[in-house]
């Protein structure tokens, strides 16, 4: 018995409206509903969805649900087709996203590449072509 | 163009053992290779890994990779099948692992049920029987 796969993965930010701007106008991702003063969420794909919390909301005690909320950089890796590749490099540039850091993860079983940078906050977002832990 | 899909949910503990304890022992998600001071990472399904870091280590500057690494609780739903909920609670209890709370998702598109619980570090982690973000 064990899970059958992650339903909600979360990020957190102090600034939701750039985080829908990132989320949403930049990686194209779909809001699910408008955003609060907690949360943006965003469909992932068809089992996955992507919940943005403002962490001095979310950590407050006597919410609906437990409370929970962290501070600092996190991180997040989206898988990507290999032939968009150098269009998520130019859109990147259009909206005027630095390139962090490029890997070339070619000592893998599936070899791939990885683009990163940061949202508004700070997390760190990987764009990846492969699945580089399978193998 | 948008990507595919997540393929590293991230969360960040300072216990690794204890994570390995709870998300491998307990929740039954494969290890992918033996935990490091840096991180344990697990499969999830097909195409998703989880990844559990020390931030006190990831977030170091200088590492080969962008550094991130957020302090206090997370939070992450992983989808469960309707009909192991019970078994699951009776899980936790051999693992004398408290529910934190359990909601019946009844005015949703989709209803389902969800258990809360804390993994050893305060992240909350909640298993759910059903895809409340759609409808």
């Amino acid at each position: 018995m064990r899970p059958n796969g992650i339903l909600e993965t979360i990020l957190y930010t102090n600034e939701l409206d750039q985080a829908v701007w990132f989320y949403h106008e930049f990686l194209g991702l779909k809001l699910i509903r408008e955003p609060s003063e907690l949360a943006a969420s965003f469909r992932v794909d068809q089992d996955h969805v992507l919940l943005i919390f403002d962490p001095t909301v979310s950590d407050k005690p006597g919410r609906p649900v437990p409370s929970h909320g962290a501070r600092g950089p996190g991180h997040i890796a989206f898988r990507i087709d290999p032939e968009h590749y150098d269009a998520w490099i130019r859109r990147m540039g259009e909206f005027g996203i630095a390139a962090e850091q490029e890997i070339e993860w070619s000592t893998h079983t599936d070899p791939g590449r990885s683009i990163y940078m940061r949202d508004p906050t700070g997390n760190s977002v990987e764009l990846i072509t492969a699945d580089i832990w399978r193998g």
